[in-house]
């Protein structure tokens, strides 16, 4: 039987995943490991800090499906624990491989760096295990094929983070190469067939029985990976189909069926009225978190039945049938094309954005912004919101068609887009043109935290474009509470040297300060712009307690939840 | 009875521990905490991101005995786990306060923004357990008094981090303030008086028994308090007096006693002459970890007695006295006074660090670096040394009394010393004169992780020399494992930019690129250097594969630890 390092035997297993690409900081636990990253057809694409990385196999894992990132036992891992949890709550699966002290330094409760000094070893593995699906450390070369193996189909059955450490010592180990013949599973197993046919046909059942049938496209269709089905079945059923902050990037929108974006209160007039009057709501990966609902309301017709899609289970009502979303949408697609339903739909006319009017010379305000923007997007874009009004604003943009676009709704940790788009860049190039070009849109706040992720950017000719919303400190967090508070500023940056200082080698541009309304215009308008063949920054002055007109009111439903539900009891809790 | 909202309870807590100020992120559930920060005679000193926050807290908590920052639930805690490992990990009592959502959120397993999506909320402070001396949740006021003092209490009686977590409304509850009266306990119990008595009398026994005795001052020392006792006890018995890489820069070097660093096999000839030929060694808050025993290598006579002195017992050979180390050392010296031991000391003559001989266009290498520096260094400085290089070399520097000196020998998490500055800056703003510059040394690769903390060091004027290793990558990585690897290599940035970069707004200077050793002796001879008012930052050019002479053997060590240990098995371990 043909042998094959321990190291090298995880690595083939990413290739195999469809990554390319691996994040990550050395440290001097893994540096052996990283020796055979390339010897594997994997490139190295180290980062400046762990938080970065584990951000950049987020984007990475979005675009490509999988994504990976190597670190260090202890200070390594812990930086990194905050981006994995945020894989975890939005179901991106990314492997965290975690370079671990030698067997015997374990065995013999040495006082490693790294360590917390008292001799232990598993406190990161049990810290690593709430944010993970699975986590195993390497550390006897026998069962390491199969550790791995298990590892990695949960990670990929679960579209959710797993955690692999390796021993320095074990990486070289030779082992039994057999394993390899059979790939991880990459799709989820069939559903049983006659629980299947059932559910079919309840559906069925409540679609012809429906008189105002809708689709909502929520995030879980996207990080199910149930979009082209979902598009399938709007196409089939032409049902008025509409999103939600989560979904939104996702689902084409320049589909005849599109109705506009479910933002609960904040949803717009037009939009609202339609779903105020379905009957009938097949919602393909529901995830009422607070950020995904305009904090926990609805403006579904509460007497309408909801046909809950979720990865690994189906609720009609207040029934579950254990069946997988992909598999279901799959087969009432090729249901309804076999037997077809003719129902006369809704037809929902709405505004994409609110229409307001604006000078030239007018001071740049976000409610003029997104409409803008939606200018500039075009097919291949993946653009990447940040959690605070961009992700917010960005829901009111109108998408062309064959454009991504995400947001971290449900996690929301600020820095995460600008960490993010690293990977997004990255998988882009490795996407044979199939996407152009990478977008971070970002308030400055959130952008120090990750302010770092410039320099692999630049030395990595990701050509990014990059609007960061330049406006005084946290905007989102004043319009929830402390509106001029001391705790809400933040450092003021020089964003024009910005290129130049992560990387002075690499061309970069920088467009602005940006502080008019017909600044943009004209900026937008520019062919040369968003073309440069460059990292292009857009420094965007806006005032500090500007915002879509919606954020404004969530911000106010936020901290008015986080003050009066002890006072209120549960009673007066308004379920998603 | 008085009455007090809990925020404002916790707040004065902290100032009661003597801190001023409290770093940390806002974010939505825990703005209104923060509105009491600046109510309680606190500054809030928040940061570009959480990691940055608990590195500064821990600088702080170094210079003033106590720190504090403030960050959110989930992405905002989950980003500072590296930092309270250190703390834990070093004994640094830092609290770190997460705000939390609203009890009924939780109670309602509502599916919030910074959760995991799944209606649970008790998963990161489990994961916080493992790193922290003790956890408290506050969600119900009765009991909030008891839980914060109760945890405060662990804090400085361990000197280790704790985690106080405060749900969003519960913060301005009130709450009964008579347990304000009594302070939190911040000195340790004394001994049992019996069992004191004996462990001075073994020690004594000890002493007098001896023909060759030492004081050895490790890290211990520091973080545990104990620096006074421990030099009164070198005056009182003039015993030759050693420190090791954690314990250099606690103990004043300028006193006679002063013989050299304790750094195992890579340990200076005469001093390891010197320790070679004792019978009898005070080791005071030994940490005999890998980096601060040259990989587990000692050339302390095997078969000297040692009194091993830690923060609750004391070692005598294999026997354990459960005493603490900080009574111990003062009823020692009490006694030595009351009754001394004559004793003719070792006289230990050596050179505070290699001659080697640099022409002043020779390139800057470490080995001139070290003992340039040493004569930059002046009291009051304060002064961190980055893990890996800088740490390493300047134990080869001769620091003048009064000079404050650490590194993270231990924990070793690079980034570390860029975010430590800025509490340290903080701390030093507080001191009233007894502290004087901030010092930053930091290889380039390790600043980059926390390279937004630069923002933080102008905004509030610290006014740090920095200065910065500029090796081409990660240089102690490179010596370990890797010379030429693509995986060390690190972003190329333009220093001389980063204080325009970071605060445009505020005066910087930057000297540099500093490349031949007469450079480096010309700024050092320039009055005007280091004195200027602002932030001063030094670029160092160093070849990519230069270290101190005693690093490099260890990197070598390290890797072959690493390599060969499941090889040689067990028996072949050096114990420390």
């Amino acid at each position: 039987m043909s042998q094959i390092k321990v190291g090298d035997y995880l690595f083939r297993r990413l290739h195999e995943l469809g990554i390319r690409s691996v994040f990550g900081v050395p440290g001097d636990y893994e540096l052996a490991l990283l020796d055979l990253v390339t010897d594997n057809d994997l490139a190295w694409k180290g980062n400046p800090n762990e938080l970065v990385a584990s951000y950049a196999a987020d984007g990475y894992a979005r675009v490509r499906g999988a994504g990976a990132f190597v670190t260090t036992f202890g200070p390594g891992e812990l930086s990194a624990y905050c981006g994995m949890a945020g894989h975890y709550a939005e179901f991106v699966p990314v492997v965290h491989i975690v370079g671990y002290p030698a067997v015997d330094a374990v065995r013999n409760k040495e006082i490693m760096h790294h360590s917390l000094g008292n001799g232990k070893f598993d406190m990161y593995e049990n810290m690593a295990k709430h944010i993970t699906a699975a986590t195993a450390v390497i550390n006897y070369a026998p069962t390491a094929a199969r550790e791995i193996d298990e590892a990695l189909t949960i990670m990929m059955r679960e579209s959710r983070p797993v955690y692999i450490g390796i021993s320095v010592d074990i990486a070289y180990e030779m082992i039994d190469s057999e394993g390899l013949n059979v790939p991880i599973p990459t799709k989820l197993q069939p559903n049983d067939a006659a629980l299947e046919k059932k559910v079919i046909g309840e559906i069925r059942k409540l679609i012809e029985g429906s008189n105002n049938p809708a689709i909502i496209v929520d995030g879980g269709a996207v990080r199910h990976d149930a979009l082209e089905e979902t598009q399938e079945l709007v196409k089939v059923t032409n049902f008025p189909t509409f999103t939600t902050a989560m979904g939104k990037g996702g689902l084409d929108e320049a589909i005849p069926q599109f109705a506009g974006v479910h933002s609960g209160a904040g949803t717009l007039p037009a939009v609202k009225q339609a779903l105020e009057a379905v009957d009938t709501v097949i919602w393909v990966g529901n995830y009422p978190s607070d950020f995904n609902t305009g904090e926990f309301t609805t403006v579904v017709n509460k007497d309408a039945t909801v046909i809950d899609l979720q990865r690994f289970a189906v609720w009609i009502g207040k029934t579950q049938y254990a069946v997988s979303m992909k598999h279901i949408l799959h087969s009432l697609v090729d249901s309804l094309r076999a037997n077809p339903i003719s129902k006369a739909s809704q037809q929902v006319t709405w505004d994409p954005y609110p229409k307001f009017s604006f000078q030239a010379n007018d001071d740049l305000k976000q409610d003029y912004l997104w409409g803008a923007l939606s200018s500039f997007f075009r097919p291949g874009d993946v653009i990447i919101g940040e959690t605070g009004t961009s992700a917010f604003g960005l829901c009111d943009t109108k998408l062309p068609s064959g454009v991504m676009m995400f947001n971290q709704t449900v996690y929301g940790s600020i820095g995460y887009a600008t960490g993010a788009i690293v990977g997004v860049g990255q998988a882009i190039k490795e996407s044979e043109g199939k996407w152009g070009r990478p977008i971070l849109v970002t308030g400055e706040g959130s952008m120090h935290l990750t302010i770092q992720a410039l320099a692999d950017m630049l030395r990595w000719d990701l050509k990014p474009i990059i609007f960061v919303l330049n406006n005084g400190g946290y905007t989102v967090e004043r319009l929830i509470h402390g509106k001029e508070a001391f705790y809400n500023e933040v450092a003021i940056l020089d964003y024009s040297l910005l290129g130049k200082t992560f990387g002075p080698a690499f061309e970069s541009k920088y467009h602005g300060p940006v502080k008019t309304c017909g600044d943009l215009s004209a900026l937008l308008q520019d062919s040369s712009f968003g073309n440069a063949g460059c990292l292009e920054l857009v420094e965007l002055i806006l005032p500090p307690l500007d915002a879509p007109s919606a954020v404004i009111k969530t911000g106010a439903a936020i901290d008015a939840f986080n003050k009066a539900k002890a006072e209120k009891g549960p009673s007066s809790v308004q379920g998603a």
